[in-house]
């Protein structure tokens, strides 16, 4: 038996990397034993949803029509995490128009359904958690990108109060990993963005210092950073995944620091380490340059992997969602709510930056 | 007032990056009032003597007659390090033959001398420590590469019982990694390297495989270690140095694994890391050789630098020295001693690595 409802869907990219998306109706149904009919009320839109749906097909295994959407509770890794969460399957949601079987599950769920449908194991009981369906709604993106700039700080880096912390991109990872670097009492916080509104935003948030690379007096992050601290960061988290910028942030990086890379650069993009410099000897061709006083000791430094901030959701979202009632994690800030219908509006401003975080809601 | 002794004297390298040693009588004196004289029993050799004392003239502010040799206490990182322990100062100790005051202190200590000058606070108290003179002579290196290999996999990556351990080139470092993995009881220890007693000698140390990089079936790291354990090591330890298992050792790296740079590859030499592929998203490029099926998530790897392990030596050394006499760090099996005047020979059996660790003794 098939129900009708509307949904998201992405079709074919027109242009190459640019998502196809339009609300459609579709019918949902034909689901297994173990799986079970979700209403969604309200869905963020992360970046990932963007680009898993801008990929032509046949790469990644990715086709179309595909329904995107997540942030909600998944398991960070596992060995079929690409085919799991990126391609998801072909079944249970089908399109009025032309009656195709839609590519769903994407990371368990393809939210951006008004009805869609899981497997029972994604289904976290969150009855004891939420409190009214507007916390629900202000909840939903937890999962993702809140999530992972939370454990950049608490989980990969273990920031605390005697780290100089950069973060670069005042996203919602950014700005998690501000807000929860202010948690953690750390000694300096430095906000990097290039959207001045963002910079604000995130002072009263935590943020000690800010650095505008919009500003014409900006010349590297490297440079901007030794101005305040002229040992570096000791933390850097990188969520723009802009070549240049991470580039300097592991220059940024002071001796035995932790930089950890969270945006995605262009596929493909290859960042070159100077592994002496970087490791022990210090690079001879890279000292001529200073005094000998000058000569610091810039290596014992570590690039650092980080999925879902190394989080385990089930303890990590109750204890956003306390601090967001204790006032530390303020995240109502930082999201904007749209009707799912103005899907469109919501991603010009996420394009603009004049949204951090947009959060759907279905009617 | 001056006291004749003998040293071994690094004059300018006659060819770039081959060190220029010979044995020399010098004259020792003229000292500060924190320094004392320090009669040195034994030393071990390190690659970083050998380094560092091929550079030219110039180069990190290097200069010549110096005289190398480390291997004692001394802190891991300071921002001064390069100055301090690379050039060391031009002070105490004179050449016999064309009265050049040489360049001593290096790393502290300049160690290559039966009598040397240091600072009282680079002197630790070892008659609590050590039983008698050979037990002095056995413990002189634990200072530098077996409490780098130990730390390596103590304190940098935490491994333990749940991990696969690659540990890349069977020197003092790599033997104290194997010793230490064994120690913390690791799932497997997976020894490489291109000679054939050594990889033998790593088997009773707890190696529980071993890879050949010889053997003319072996095509890369990744591949070797692959056929072990499908997933990869999520620990891998290089030491070799060599930019091409350096390479290989990051694919080597299962998911969320830690792959720690010790060995100090041609400098300048920069590791090309593929960020999406090593971060989160997978390179589509990369799975489009593989069958969906076989996709694997290989991302949130994390590439960390390793300066003398990040120990504290006064913690470290009494704890290998325990390890010692209980049977589980057989460094006796993996030292070689020489007379300081045979250092020739000594070098002659490390390049060909028939001496995993040559200690020099003075008479």
């Amino acid at each position: 038996m098939f129900t009708a409802t509307q949904a998201i869907v992405a079709r074919e990219p027109e242009q190459p990397f640019k998502p196809n998306w339009s609300l459609e109706d579709v019918n949902v149904g034909e689901f297994g034993d173990d799986e079970v009919l979700v209403e969604v009320v309200a869905t963020g839109i992360c970046h990932t949803d963007l680009v898993l749906s801008s990929i032509p097909t046949g790469a990644l295994g990715i086709a179309y029509p595909k329904i995107v959407g997540h942030e909600a509770a998944h398991p960070a890794y596992c060995d079929k995490f690409a085919v799991g969460n990126y391609v998801g399957r072909q079944a249970s949601i089908k399109t009025t128009s032309d009656d195709q079987t839609t590519w769903s599950q994407y990371f368990g769920q393809s939210s951006f359904a008004k009805l869609t449908v899981a497997n029972e194991s994604s289904i976290v009981n969150a009855k004891d958690l939420i409190e009214d369906l507007d916390e629900l709604k202000l909840f939903a993106p937890l999962g993702c990108g809140f999530q992972t700039g939370m454990g950049a700080v608490q989980n990969i880096t273990s920031a605390g109060p005697e780290d100089v912390v950069l973060i670069s991109g005042l996203g919602a990872v950014g700005m998690g990993a501000v807000m929860t670097a202010h948690i953690e009492n750390c000694k300096a916080i430095i906000a990097v963005d290039r959207v001045k509104p963002r910079l604000e935003l995130a002072k009263p948030l935590g943020a000690t210092h800010t650095i505008d690379t919009s500003d014409p007096e900006f010349t590297t992050l490297d440079e901007a950073i030794r101005r305040l601290f002229p040992s570096g960061a000791s933390v850097v988290i990188d969520t723009t995944g802009v070549p240049s910028i991470i580039e300097q942030s592991v220059q940024a990086t002071t001796a035995r620091g932790k930089f950890v890379v969270i945006g995605v650069p262009p596929l493909g993009y290859e960042l070159k380490v100077n592994v002496a410099q970087h490791i022990n000897v210090g690079d001879p061709s890279h000292f001529q340059n200073y005094r000998l006083t000058d000569i610091r000791m810039k290596s014992g430094r570590s690039i650092l992997g980080c999925i879902e901030g190394d989080c385990v959701p089930g303890k990590a979202i109750p204890q956003m969602i306390k601090w967001y009632r204790d006032g530390k994690f303020p995240i109502d800030k930082l999201i904007d709510f749209f009707d799912a219908t103005d899907f469109g509006q919501a991603l010009g401003k996420l394009h603009t930056g004049e949204t951090i975080k947009p959060v759907l809601m279905w009617k």
